[in-house]
């Protein structure tokens, strides 16, 4: 690697030493405007600490990428180049967020069809950073498909799992920094232990069953995180009502009319929450937000299913508005006064709902003699197998004056579910 | 409470203040003998900073005793005198302990048929702490047992249950500090939430709800410490040791011809460990101690079962050495060179274990008028319903030089577990 | 006090526990708008984390408050309802500061006279958060002089010293928070012991010297910080330029041009960032903030006297000014293009500077019969006699390409400064 | 540097990954002995958790022996084996101390006239130590020199300064160390800065100003922890009690009288408490010291003089005792119930007071252009300035019952110290 150009303190790491092509990297803008973006919108109406940003989340998965090569069972497979370039990749992983991060990304696939991933490689290959990255000789389109973990590079499928698998860098970084901005004191998870334990097997990154106890409580820090931070009741109303006020001002704002990286780029949560407060339509909604007059949750249900069922009905768009329209007409209220909040969904979405999609984190034993022998995680972890499963939450949200009649037709409409699906975690 | 005499710096806790009354019984004998049992003893092979001992766990068990006593819900249920009963019970809750805390339980258990509670309220109502309880105006016979939680006060259940039950103060206490001071990290619980959402429904200490998310990490927190703290492979090794060398020196050295009070307490680790290396009996063992040359676990099979039948069996003494024999006749080794360990047994008995047992944790749920509705917490806890069944685990450990054989022999006599007891957690 | 509403987990004291009365107050407008104030504007270009704001420190400082309510040394001379209004005066403290906090003081005070004290006072008195406290039955006008120190109760200094002095609740919070959040670990200081070491001596708030030690390492822990972190040579860079950008900015914006508290509290970091990227002016500044390309320091002097004179001379503009020309001159470069910048200077004034000036904090010492005898610090503490005194930078900042010759230009002309001046911390 | 063989889990730095040769030297008996000597044996009275042990220290400063020789500033000057070398010598630094580390050197001086060092020395040459460093291909001469800083290169003296200096690995190591098991928070000081900083300077390690302010840091943390920790008045006097048992039962039980390497390392808290307890003349003390009967302080003053001429007064073992008798007849008690202690003394010698020495910890300034400066630390650090002075603590102990009597006696006497010098840190 490059020599340092110098080190960044971070309270989550201690000391990240940087490359001067990172360094290069790092003060170009579309890094730096990842400091005006937090990395969680609307929890802080929970944890009022957590204003971290990607900026500084970005630098610390950058760093765990640099951890991780250095681990020799990765390292072997490595070209003397491509630590470097999994580190710029890490760092720019987050580079196509919008606003708000997660919440401008409903408005990214319902009008453009895009995910933030998209819009991370379409940044790195198409604004000033194509041009930084020529200049110190990374190719930008490998850069920008890395980023994403989508290199597809053949025989080395643990490249791109580096960056976005199961156990990836990234979720190794928030997980951790988001508990220590939080407070939430769920996330103390000993990634370390989980990087020095990950190997390769055939192409694919999977972790050593020595460190299963590492393991399992990752998997658990993910599912009490996803409970109490990113999906608290209390956050994820905030979350939707910037949503409303992002998706109805978006016409006249043009909040999706961006034609280059530029234009994109110049929206971040500073410049659009100006814009939304002098959005005459929103303003509602924008001075509730800064009087913390939140929606309220009336209605809340967490059922566990195996089966994609029950969770598919609702990420039908139509079905949830037919629901909506029912509990409204029921209440006789204006629908626009129900909201229908499922985390499933892709309506609002939350990237780190992904983990509550059946997965299967590849695994393995060390026989005495060296051999590494796959597992299934299911077989050897009765914690995963439980956990692997589906979370489903329906929640009812309505606004104060109108909670307990709402609440009511809720539970008269969805409180149908068969009881064999309510057991939850 | 008492005004406060003064106050004790705790690395976990921060500053404990300590009344005139507890200063006084702290200062006496049997509770200053505590900084002479160490906490984990065996765990420091494994973890070398885990040197703790049983005085600052006590001192902390009494600090959350008192928070807990603050707790409105509880408050409003005790006497004017009974939050310094309870954080004076808390203190002395260890006190019965001997040398190496749960591995001279095995000699205890085998050879006097008591347990360290036994111990414990033997030693509050004869010994000095008698006197000085009394002299403060405390009866000893109530104190000696609601030191092990078996006051039985009619209508008071709760009263046990602060130092004895499933989210005692005790376990509150351990699972941080056993994480702190081995740097293991699986026990950074939010145990100030817990504590602040206990109360009481009829009479018992139960769980509200709302702390779910610290109830699971509890739960997952105390299984992954007993994995990887109390039951580790290695640490349990050296466990087995101190318990062999014990129990082989135990008439040369009378270690359990103590009459009286006086005579128990004089055994701690100091004492013990230094006749144990003046013993020519258990030099040998005591040698391999002090070089770390440790048994060697030649097998190891973890798995799950709900029901009892497989633990069962290897709690029987007989079914044990008969294994452990068949073992040894194979392998062609002197049976004593062989150790069949099987946790859920009381053989080298583990409190800590106790958590492996079936148990079901009192929960329920704040409805909107504050109503409070019992719940099983394994209906509304997919993981806690996991977590609740039993861990078996059989180890055979044997020297180093045997161990292949050992392991193979072991392999071909106990692999014919039931596939379906295999899956682990 | 009042029966408590619910809590708030902060990752830096744990749970708050919040009262109905404060729960309104935080929820009001000026309040949630401390969300949009971050506490260390500019230092995140050093330490990428330091994002916090305003509103957490806040509410750390009304907990603080709460806590040293309770220590019987001051609560034996609280009414039943002051700890209650001291915590109030904490959580308000800070609802005067203006957009980047200290850095918009310097055009409060140089267009307006005005510091953010008065700015809290009035927004106190004359926003909805008159209302709200008069309808709670509080005080505006007592309230909105106590939260900056200046209630002036007859015999009662006490209680503007909970809020502003050496050893007052919000330096207490923010040397542990800032500490926190930047990563610095400068900051571990044992304020429980502090706040708890507190007593009253004739009207004052003193230390008892049992705290010597926690005492010595919190002034010492300002210092480091001051230097580390709110002085920090590329922090106080990005300062500049957005107080540079401000202050150029400030007609065509109107930043000083608001004739109410609504007028005021619009303005945030939001907002004004906002602001100052849509001004053509100032512009090239921002996109350099953007970018990183920071004004650099050409020139950086710590010199250490007891006396005024010498950082009284550059607290006069003029000078600073004469010098700045000559040194421009020298180099032949617009003046405007080099920036003199000192500390003890109000200039561009930083609160935690206060610390700078000559202080000396009363403390005691306790006899064993329990008499309280007042000590002079000095006399007692060699360091707090060193630390005491000034602290002097002078730097001169320019842009890169110019550093070397303002370097030179700034060293024949600054060097003079006698060498028994020279000495620093 | 070799493969690791594996990790030990340390609560303090982490994962520490040790070698093959490390494992070997670390499982020899000498080292494994450190387990029983525990770091701060008296201190566990004011700190009940400050159990740590010279094992997981030496495991500790091994590792930073590590962190630094991966310095580049330091590295370029290493062959190839120096690096394992420095390990193995930082992780022996302490196998020679005695039962209660430096409390029984105080009989090491006084009745062999050796340091706990010089027993290091001894312990690497002439133990088993020997045979297994040479088998592993390393000269235990050397080690044993190297171990102590004694090696005595020439041109290299950085080699002796990593072990021993005013900024060594061994005192970096246990700032944090003590503090993390003691709860004393004096010691949170940023030691990896400090190591990144280091660098040789023609032949010496001197600190980079970039870290003055770690430095500084630093150097109060270490003066803070010795009048909290290291020489706090209570684990003070549980030191004279220890070192008074030891000395009067020398010959009894032959504390002094070893032969060989074994007969030394034979001896270690365990043991020689036990033996004190089973030693008729000793037998009150011990009791006094399980019961916390601790000597009373009835008299302690700290002053501050540059020079040495007061504190080197009382270093003279007569002196001291002219002063004893003096206030033992003015009381009219036996003589024997009077203590006078004086840290700069080696009667009961403590290592930590070697800070108090004067002393000059090299610096220097980098140019911009890469030229390192040399600098007088007390030119450029006024705060050093003052701590590089003498603290000088007179104290008079003794038993309760004549606290008061005995304080009088020693104020008439030793109340006439100048007041020039009275003032204290």
């Amino acid at each position: 690697m490059k020599r340092y150009w110098g080190e960044i303190k971070d309270p989550v790491h201690g000391y990240v030493y940087i490359t001067e092509p990172e360094k290069e990297i790092i003060d170009s803008f579309p890094v730096q405007r990842l400091r005006r973006l937090r990395q969680l919108a609307g929890a802080e109406y929970v944890y009022p600490s957590a204003n971290h940003t990607r900026f500084e989340h970005s630098i610390g998965v950058m760093y765990l990428a640099g951890i991780l090569s250095e681990n020799p069972n990765l390292s072997q497979h490595l070209s003397e180049d491509e630590p470097q370039i999994l580190r710029i990749a890490a760092l720019l992983h987050d580079v196509g967020h919008g606003p708000f991060s997660h919440i401008f990304e409903h408005l990214l696939q319902k009008f453009l069809d895009k995910t933030h991933e998209d819009m991370t490689t379409w940044v790195i290959q198409k604004s000033e950073l194509s041009d930084t990255l020529n200049s110190l000789g990374y190719d930008p389109k490998m850069i920008g498909k890395l980023a994403v973990g989508m290199l597809h590079r053949s025989s080395r499928a643990f490249m791109d799992q580096v960056i976005r698998s199961a156990v990836d860098v990234d979720k190794l970084d928030f997980i951790v920094r988001d508990t220590y901005h939080t407070g939430a004191e769920y996330g103390y998870v000993d990634i370390f232990r989980l990087i020095h334990m990950l190997d390769v097997i055939d192409e694919n990154l999977a972790v050593d069953l020595g460190a299963l106890s590492a393991l399992e409580s990752f998997i658990l820090a993910r599912i009490e995180s996803f409970k109490s931070i990113y999906f608290h009741r209390v956050g994820r109303a905030a979350q939707i009502m910037i949503a409303m006020a992002m998706e109805e001002a978006k016409d006249e704002l043009g909040l999706v009319d961006f034609k280059s990286t530029e234009g994109y780029l110049a929206l971040n949560d500073y410049t659009v929450w100006t814009m939304l407060k002098s959005c005459e339509k929103v303003r509602g909604i924008m001075e509730n937000l800064e009087r913390r007059k939140l929606l309220k949750c009336a209605f809340d249900q967490t059922f566990y299913v195996r089966d994609k069922t029950v969770s598919s009905i609702f990420s039908v768009e139509e079905i949830r508005n037919q629901v909506r329209d029912k509990i409204a007409s029921e209440v006789d209220i204006d629908p626009c006064l129900v909201v229908i909040d499922v985390p499933t969904l892709p309506s609002v979405p939350y990237r780190h709902s992904v983990l509550l999609e059946p997965m299967e984190i590849p695994v393995f034993n060390k026989t005495r003699d060296g051999k590494k022998v796959p597992q299934r995680l299911s077989d050897v972890s009765k914690i995963f197998d439980v956990l692997k499963g589906f979370i489903n939450i329906i929640r009812v949200y309505t606004v104060e004056e109108h909670r307990e009649k709402v609440g009511s037709a809720a539970a008269k409409l969805l409180g149908e579910i068969p009881s064999s699906a309510k057991v939850s975690y």
